[in-house]
């Protein structure tokens, strides 16, 4: 049986959505909504059958699934004849705390769950909420699935959760690590174990999803036992505008010195990573091409940047008996081949040899790029969120349990 | 040429002193004056001659440095018969910034950097200053050399160095990473290399300092390329009673609260690591007993203080081309072998092979206690950091250049 999902990933001020026939895992059209909130939104869809644009305010989250709900059945443009046709919906959600440890069914207790998580992510469970509840009024007839960003890492083991922290911290506050990014990390597991003709059973796997945000993974037997996001996105990797792992004594140093909580938090997430040690860009090919014209800073925040992820490698590749996959993907794991023979020109000695020839003819595919004597394989996946979600949604809702 | 120096640890409530003679490397005596500016201090010192111990108040470091003088000339329990017999004072100063790259003889531009660092380090290059002013006028002839926790690791790359943060903050503040222990990681790794029978220029080491405070260097060819500490000593592994690395976010979180800056700093620096989580104790012997009865908490808190120790090894082990020695040190590191149990039975895979056996039945001693088949050595090292300041001093003042 062949079934059409909608794919919801609501932000605070933007609105994605895509819709796969599955299990044909066809996308079938999708389409954004920008600005929500402000002046004038920007509006885009495209599909098979063209590309729809326009610009109107749009003002808050119940007006965009209004516009995308027009949108999708456009008499020329639309993606669907008649919303009846989709069978089920997917929403992306990003934080399910301790409880949620695998996608699941949306209902009432669920939405509690994620109201309560709103103290674990301010800024993005409400968007997420506020989509579930609108599109649930313009799809009444559908069962809606979360898919949630944290809840593939919630096998990681206390070592590697707990924080060296008052127990009380995380008794009262839940304060632990929790990661991110764990539809990506899981989707590009699969694709990378299916690649290499593999077991996911057999196979322990390093993934490292690097984009803006960045974080890598470390899977054991296809279950997550570390990660290097934390209790908010902010820990782990430098990223493109957030720093990652700093002394926790530099935030006291810089208020003692009149910087506000608010400056620092501020700095920390949007001024930091390459593009506040760069003082250039956050965009890794703006970066290439100032160390192509001999600018030093860019060299240095590259460098930094390459550093921390080789740390991060070493520090799983010691707690995994044996890594079998090193997998690259995000908009710069997935693009910048410079990028991925700097992480890896030094990690011979851990047992990855990158072929840098088919590293850097690779052209963005989902590729091997190490040798074939390499004892640990290197692959570049790219990424697929919202396909993950069309697989766990219809999984849940179509398919006998 | 034989020469007695003394070593002085000054710090903001205690002086701790020794004295060496050298080349000979032998310890004539040595002594801790504690609580200094309480109402009641505690003295006491010991050597060949007998303990002398006491207790009346000590003002202040000018009075702790004159009841140095006295104790060391004691007509019964003395360490010398007269103060002249001392030829050079090596002095322990916590921050030299990125000024200090080695040991040096103290004159008034050095004492500017180290009154210029107290930004860096205000608890500790105070006390250190006082310390030389105060031995400066007790032995006015006596040539004074300065050796730096921070020195040591003053040869690490930018990419190690840097954190991900807008480079003004390091241009404007010096935030960076410096790193602390320097001097007993340089100790343990020329005595692990000299255990070895090997050279330091054609060896890698990684060595765990594992006290109450506690840090991990990578040392390629006798240089420290990395280390856990960073900004301050708070950064890297989780500790006695600090929390180590955390995400940064956490601060906000707390502040957000109601908890204070002063809590947060108290609280991450004082009640914190294995203190904080276990709620029993920093001492590991307490919790190793607790591991014992079955206390939970106190099992998790020494698994997530070895795992941690395992990333940091596996992110160094990465960037070093082939790791030769993993040293142990500090109280933990020399004393605690179920912990360096715990930390080694799953560095296998990193070419670590630890002889569990020999590592039980160590005794604290300096030994090889990895397997004979061992790709890397594995080493217990017991620190000495005084007498490597005395070496410092010896060599500068005595040793033709």
């Amino acid at each position: 049986m062949s079934a059409k999902i909608l794919v919801i990933n609501c932000g605070s001020s933007s609105l994605k959505y895509e819709i796969y026939e599955m299990p044909e895992r066809n996308s079938l059209g999708k389409g954004i909504i920008e600005r929500i909130g402000e002046p004038l939104g920007v509006l885009r869809q495209e599909s098979a059958a063209g590309v729809l644009e326009s610009s109107r305010q749009v003002k808050n989250h119940e007006e965009a699934i209004a516009a995308m709900g027009s949108m999708l059945i456009d008499g020329n443009k639309g993606i669907v004849s008649s919303l009846s046709e989709i069978s089920g919906v997917g929403h992306r959600v990003v934080h399910g705390g301790e409880e949620c440890t695998s996608s699941v069914l949306i209902d009432e207790h669920v939405r509690s769950i994620i109201r309560k998580n709103i103290e674990l992510a301010p800024l993005h469970n409400p968007a997420n909420l506020a989509g579930i509840e609108e599109v649930s009024k313009l799809l009444p007839r559908c069962s809606h699935v979360a898919v949630f960003d944290t809840s593939f890492h919630q096998t990681m083991p206390p070592a590697a959760y707990l924080y060296g922290l008052p127990r009380e911290l995380y008794d009262k506050y839940k304060i632990r690590r929790y990661g991110f990014h764990g539809t990506s990390h899981r989707y590009v597991a699969a694709e990378a174990v299916k690649l290499c003709k593999r077991s996911m059973e057999n196979t322990n796997i390093i993934s490292c999803h690097l984009g803006n945000g960045a974080s890598i993974t470390a899977i054991a037997h296809g279950v997550s036992i570390d990660t290097s996001m934390g209790f908010t996105p902010l820990e782990g990797l430098m990223m493109g505008t957030r720093s990652g792992d700093i002394d926790p004594a530099i935030i006291f140093f810089l208020l003692e010195r009149g910087y506000t909580e608010k400056d620092l938090n501020d700095m920390l997430n949007k001024k930091s990573g390459l593009l506040g040690l760069s003082g250039i860009s956050n965009d890794l090919r703006d970066l290439e091409a100032a160390v192509e014209r001999g600018d030093s800073n860019a060299k240095e925040a590259l460098e930094v940047y390459a550093y921390r992820i080789r740390k991060y490698i070493g520090a799983y590749a010691a707690n995994i008996v044996k890594v079998d996959i090193l997998v690259f993907t995000g908009g710069i794991g997935t693009h910048g081949f410079r990028m991925r023979e700097r992480i890896c020109h030094r990690l011979e000695n851990l047992g990855m040899f990158m072929d840098y020839s088919k590293n850097k003819d690779n052209g963005s595919m989902k590729a091997v790029i190490s040798t074939p004597f390499s004892p640990i394989t290197i692959a570049v996946i790219p990424t697929n969120e919202e396909l993950q979600i069309a697989v766990d949604a219809f999984d849940i809702l179509f398919k006998a349990p």
